[in-house]
């Protein structure tokens, strides 16, 4: 188990675990572990943000995230704003700092954004004087899901992430959450192993600290934690895609293959699952399976980053 | 008019009227009686729910339904979240329990959930471990409805439902709400007749201890209270249903109708009407018309029901 | 700077600004510089609103409008429930009261309603006993978009709106903004010149108390404020619009035009803006610019709105 980090947070935003130390890292685990209690509460809210403005802006429909951050931000008792915009207007690069601008004019703390287009959270914090934080930005970053995953895995493990061995599997090159995993996990010390077929997980990965393999049985037996993302269905049929009967062949975690495990592995997944595909259905509702819990921890870790990003602008 | 029911109140979820006791149901309406007068206040809240998260989970549209809710629970001082996703694969069984374990693992206290497919509601309470309210679920039952028009007889007639004739008129076959009132109203004492043409109304809810008329002329002097049903139009042009001017000559409340029934009859409908069609518009906007008390009753209930159930399984 | 106007606010509804006195219109303004400095504060709420709630009822999609009133209720403490229903047979004038009426039914304070057909708001304040805010009818009116304006101007211009010379120019016969903004700006005194094609600004609203010009140039350099309406592109290739590059050219505020206006001009927009179209990029964003201004006491003039009109009915 490690100390608590003593710093004082000075980040107005949360845009990518990329540009976050290690302590920062710790730092917001931290909180968001003082934090979780609030959600074990019979009353459910604590008065930390009152009278702040927290905007859900989601460029792309996410029903679990932006609730996810709803109750976070309710549960500190702030003030929540759904702004969604849908067209293809909107999407632009000017138009998106245009209605940035429009929503900080009315007097908000924090704007949570998810956009199809990589580096949008970053093109708005330079815009805007409130905070932001990134709810997924095309394929980059999910940084608040790498966290959650971060939260979860140290739980799971006593305390400590250093020296776990985590395998992340599937599309990894489409993946915002992988991406988000493996800074995170790496930066707390954690052997990161990406898996997939060649197309979907490029050799360029391991320039960025991963292991990259194409071959998930040559590595099952020796991994403490396997983290299996969603198939998106939408790819298959391109050229990048195998045949779903295929992926789940190779790279599903199915019975037979859980078996050939450690015996305390860890399994993993940012949801919503396809049961059946990348993962076996009676293993996801096991109890090596940690995937309720990461949604529960997800609400504590986005409470940390409201409530960190808000008080550096605090006047 | 009936004593309070002395009781404690022991469900942590309302799915049907079907299984509730008459008392449990008498229950429901004393607690709403008490809790309407904080809609009449000039501060209509009470810190009753504080702290507390429901979430509207609509896989129908809503918008009247949902916001009735939405109010109630905020009389009470909850937080509410709406989550809605649309599209079919959520309306799949395996999915709607996926989601409503995603959804209960944020930390809510309930569950009101609208759901295409009969049975939902039971099956989700079967999974999760906060409450569930039924707000409909396909064409089974609409509890919440059944009991706002309980309560709306209850008030209108003294206090007293036992004994009165209540006729239901329209596409009962294919009506949750038509179930919800015929399960409530015969508990409490009332006769019931379903009236329509014989595709709308089966013989087979004789069984359930309901009347069957499908001369709705042959029993209009003889019922208290009359409660049309709304004509769904995209029912129409099946073999099931009659013209809309056919329906509205032999069902619809009509002026002339009107006049044969009872002096003091009680009209009643759930909304939204189709002025013209199943009722005459006068006859909607008129002193006897219960209509928009209705409306306002379902706030009462609904705040009495999401009290009672969240109290069961408060820490 | 004009002293406090001592009156005693009687209007249930904000309908137009037609019909209210300058006397009143200086009175919301009052009382909105005196609600502004809330949203300047870390706890950015009073309880004045504190167990009201505020239903927006849009028939038309407005993000930021919406978003407006929104933040305005929840930072007077007010509750607010969304009620959007798409479709067109809530556009029937009848289904509009019948909504209205049963959206009141469920104990609501106000109703900010938006509605393409002109007389919406008016009509629903004729049959609703709570508080009616027009939030833009058709092309009729967006009497607060003309408040916010005002207040703009008024702050901008050392607390003086009389002897101002504002020319408002685009597609002012389809332009609720224009209406009021014209009926509010003259009756504080300024005078108001209505700038477009012939097409776009017809000779009538001369009787209104307008200067009606098609020639932007000739007027350009005696004006003390420019409001540059959006292009509506969906009106574009009717007989009654120019091209876009056209309109730029005769009607565009650019760089050219700016620099041949008053030193001092002031230079507004409701939102949101094709840049590069009606306004030049760089004046938008320029020290002349009142655009991001009137967003931000949009907040504060419906705060004062939502105030004065629900003081009225509290019982």
């Amino acid at each position: 188990m490690t100390d608590p980090v003593p710093m004082t947070w000075t980040r107005k935003h949360l845009l990518t675990l990329e540009e976050l130390s290690a302590d920062e890292i710790r730092f917001i685990l931290d909180t968001a572990k003082g934090l979780a209690e609030v959600s074990t509460r019979s009353v459910k809210k604590v008065p930390a943000l009152r009278g702040k403005v927290v905007v859900n802006a989601f460029w792309e429909s996410s029903t679990r995230t932006r609730m996810s951050f709803e109750l976070a931000a309710s549960r500190l008792s702030a003030d929540v704003v759904d702004f969604s915009e849908k067209g293809s207007s909107v999407a632009k690069g000017e138009s998106l700092i245009d209605t940035a601008r429009n929503i900080e004019a009315m007097g908000v703390d924090a704007i949570v954004i998810r956009h199809p287009a990589a580096g949008a959270a970053q093109l708005l914090a330079r815009t805007v004087k409130c905070s932001v934080i990134n709810a997924g930005d095309g394929a980059h970053e999910h940084p608040t899901q790498g966290l959650l995953d971060l939260y979860t895995i140290r739980e799971r493990f006593g305390g400590k992430v250093e020296g776990l061995k985590v395998a992340i599997v599937g599309d990894i090159a489409n993946s915002r959450v992988a991406r988000s995993d493996l800074w995170g996990l790496t930066k707390l010390g954690a052997e990161v192993i990406l898996v997939g077929p060649p197309t979907l997980v490029p050799k360029a990965f391991e320039k960025l600290g991963a292991r990259v393999v194409h071959d998930f049985d040559s590595i099952i037996g020796e991994v403490d934690v396997v983290n299996m993302l969603r198939v998106q269905f939408e790819r298959i049929k391109t050229s990048q895609f195998p045949t779903v009967r295929e992926f789940t062949r190779f790279f599903g975690m199915t019975w037979d293959r859980f078996q050939r495990c450690k015996k305390d592995v860890f399994i993993m997944h940012p949801g919503p699952m396809n049961r059946g595909i990348e993962i076996q259905s009676d293993i996801a509702d096991g109890p090596q399976s940690g995937i309720l819990t990461q949604v529960t921890n997800g609400l504590a870790v986005r409470m940390a980053v409201l409530y960190l990003v808000t008080q550096t602008t605090a006047g």
